[in-house]
């Protein structure tokens, strides 16, 4: 370490962004002892207090633990807890002004808030962490732990598409071979991979009115042109578009309708199903939450009823395990398939076997079916409690859309106030609520004033109080009811 | 469980696949245990025989482990054990003649066989599953362990960026904040998201030839054209290729050529960013296997000596810790990272989040650079084990080609037997060596004879062995040292 008394910067400092750096950079890795105060002072030849006062800020910003007295030992490094962003140390001038504008993330458009009716995310807490931590020690140590050494199976681990085709049969009516199960990393890359066996230069996509955001992208970005077909008003006007649409595929979600939450009725389904065989089409059936069907009993699949392999059904375990383990599956007709297969020889899996190998297990042991059980019996409540605080808090001034199912509910304030005013509000009263413009392609539409609410990522018993703070900021002269 | 003596097959064949059926179908799980064989006969009016015959089948084909007198118990289902294939069971009849055909895979063109000379691959037992499974609980039940609920940064675990961006420093000279790190899962798949920023209708790439065809499909797949660049000849061969190639986008290996192996000189390497800044080209350094270089100093990576920000950088964890983790990085110039955010946004990443959280520990606790370090010695000895073997038997009757480097040699065979020819006289003499036709783009090529021997998933012990038996099977004649 070299301090320099003739710098601007005070010795504490000097010692202070020396120590720092080290740790950053690695030099000084976790659990590594800072030399003794009384050492590293006389060997600086500064007072005491001075390495002191670096060691106590150190402390502070959580790179070091510890105490006078009992020593100072590295960190691991947690963002949440280091008070700058690292990239301000400019220790290495690599870049002009304009590189380092574009390297600088943006920071969100909002700060943390109190009530989050995010969509997507799950409540902190509900993975199954001991479980998973078991089955990866059991799949390491297993015969078959020597995968880790290999390139393995690019459409996936057999065994895990043997437990999901099986799983699906069950719960979903779903029939078909493990061999049609193929494991992707989301369902974003599941159909963005899909679609290299489709011609965009052709093959136009009937794509729902509104729809799934996530997924439209990944049809623009392939240059698929698209062709709406509005799922707001009854399926009559839905099926009537996909039939004039001249489309070679639909990305369709009958078991709920994302984001307007509708059930398609198996005569539709029957309708769309031939419709795909007359026309040589074939149908994406997004299955995304399925398992949450809270009034009546879920309908068998799309794919159940497919007779003429024209389905290729999309599932995740996004909804249930987690959206950060990054797995999800299509499973494919015969046709598809081969071409699958020949398409992607040659090709690496992108989803680590490791995780496959866990996750069958999971079924295998029969923990899937008890964390389904666990998932629906929690977002059934709070599906409830958020039906309930709706009505209760803002029941005359709202319309709410929703079908008794899935993870979310659209509500449209009736006083006509937009969705930036109503989110602008929300969010100074520390409540996020989302808007749905994203899900349309149409600059205009019929729902300007509506919003998304999800349920899945906040604890139940904050969800009344996060309503009665929302009716409290838009409705500030009273809601009546508080 | 119902049986029927007036079927065809024999009762115990009917117990037997009753209870195959509930084990595959998950009816059966794991662990649970059979009724026992005086029950189960007496509940079915059959001979106890009858029930041990079929139980004991269960047991041969591994469904089910136990013996008479102790009773019989479900185990996991294993691929390896189990001495059918499960869609033989034409339990269901969705599909016709053509369909099955399409769904079933096709046989590998070669069994098993005793030295396998293959590439990629590493040898089993090496992967550190202990630390793997310590590091997995570390970050399963540390604070940030609630991630595993969210969707992430798609760009990946920040502090895993950064302890990449950080050991590349020490160890490639690389250059770079961590913002510039995005974590891939695999190169295919960091190179196919790459060229999303690219326009395939103008954009050309300079391609080595030979070179490295699993990135050569990513690129042909998505529309690019490709100018083909000799690697096998001297280094300005191909940097005049690269100048006159009016290409866009260059990809090279100048640490270890794939397949080649030749090391690209400090001159040449500043030639070829004069050439992309001139150009305003970019050029895509894949450094795969820069830790094994066994002669020389390995020499700094081209991003190194990038002062213009022309060189996107490519690095993978499936060299040293496993190719079946699917872990991999990009890190990009500033103006690319800056196109990769907006193409990006809305995109969830690929990558689970566990896995990067493990990865990172694994860096913090100083385990990466143990890893390496076991794996160079562990494949320099391999290295020379094969280099010695090859020139002991075959010293005279062949050449070959390395550069002291990677995980893989060629050797090419004088007499002029084509590499089919050689490929199966090795095959059946239990000897697997692979051809190199498919890294280059040309259909007649001056290498026709060479083929590939990789030694990263071979023990060293069984190196000398294996050449003694190709030897033997390429000239049976004798080759004067057996």
């Amino acid at each position: 370490m070299i301090i320099d008394p003739s710098r601007e910067s005070p010795l504490y400092v000097q010692i202070y962004e020396q120590c720092k750096r080290d740790i950053i950079e690695g030099a000084l890795s976790v659990g590594t002892r800072l030399p003794p105060i009384r050492k590293l002072a006389d060997d600086l030849g500064v007072a005491r207090n001075t390495v002191e006062t670096a060691y106590r800020q150190l402390v502070q910003e959580g790179f070091v633990s510890g105490k006078v007295g009992s020593g100072f030992v590295v960190e691991r490094l947690n963002l949440g807890k280091m008070a700058f962003a690292i990239t301000a140390d400019d220790s290495f001038n690599l870049f002009n002004d304009e590189q380092r504008r574009l390297l600088s993330v943006g920071t969100p458009a909002f700060g943390a808030c109190e009530y989050d009716f995010t969509y997507g995310n799950l409540l902190p807490g509900s993975f199954p962490a001991e479980a998973w931590r078991k089955l990866t020690a059991d799949a390491l140590f297993s015969i078959e732990g020597t995968q880790t050494s290999c390139y393995n199976d690019n459409l996936g681990d057999f065994l895990l598409r043997l437990n999901i085709a099986n799983h699906l049969r069950k719960s979903r009516g779903v029939r078909c071979f493990p061999e049609q199960v193929v494991i992707q990393p989301g369902t974003q890359a599941a159909i963005q991979n899909l679609l290299q066996l489709f011609n965009p230069a052709k093959d136009k996509v009937a794509m729902e009115e509104p729809g799934y955001d996530g997924v439209r992208k990944v049809f623009e970005h392939a240059g698929f042109k698209l062709i709406p077909c509005p799922t707001h008003l009854d399926t009559e006007a839905y099926l009537d578009a996909v039939n004039h649409s001249g489309a070679r595929l639909a990305y369709v979600t009958p078991s709920h309708q994302f984001p307007i939450g509708a059930i398609m009725p198996t005569q539709s389904r029957q309708q769309l199903l031939d419709w795909a065989r007359v026309n040589d089409a074939f149908l994406i059936e997004d299955d995304y939450c399925h398992e949450f069907r809270y009034r009546t009993r879920a309908m068998p699949s799309l794919q159940s009823l497919d007779t003429y392999h024209r389905v290729v059904y999309a599932g995740t375990f996004s909804k249930v395990l987690s959206p950060a383990l990054r797995m999800s599956y299509l499973i494919l007709p015969p046709t598809l398939l081969a071409s699958w297969r020949e398409r992607y020889d040659g090709y690496y899996s992108a989803v680590p076997w490791l995780n496959q190998a866990v996750l069958r297990r999971l079924f295998e042991e029969g923990l899937w079916d008890k964390l389904v059980r666990k998932a629906y019996t929690r977002n059934k409540r709070r599906h409830e409690a958020l039906r309930d605080a709706l009505q209760r808090y803002l029941g005359d001034k709202i319309d709410i859309i929703e079908g008794g199912t899935g993870l979310h509910l659209l509500i449209g304030v009736r006083d006509g106030r937009n969705q930036e005013t109503l989110i602008g509000q929300a969010a100074s009263a520390g409540v996020r609520v989302y808007g749905t413009d994203r899900y349309w392609i149409a600059r205009e539409h019929p729902l300007g004033n509506h919003l998304l609410l999800g349920f899945s990522a906040i604890a139940e018993e904050r969800i009344a109080p996060g309503i009665a703070t929302l009716a409290q900021a838009w409705f500030p002269e009273g809601s009546g009811c508080t």
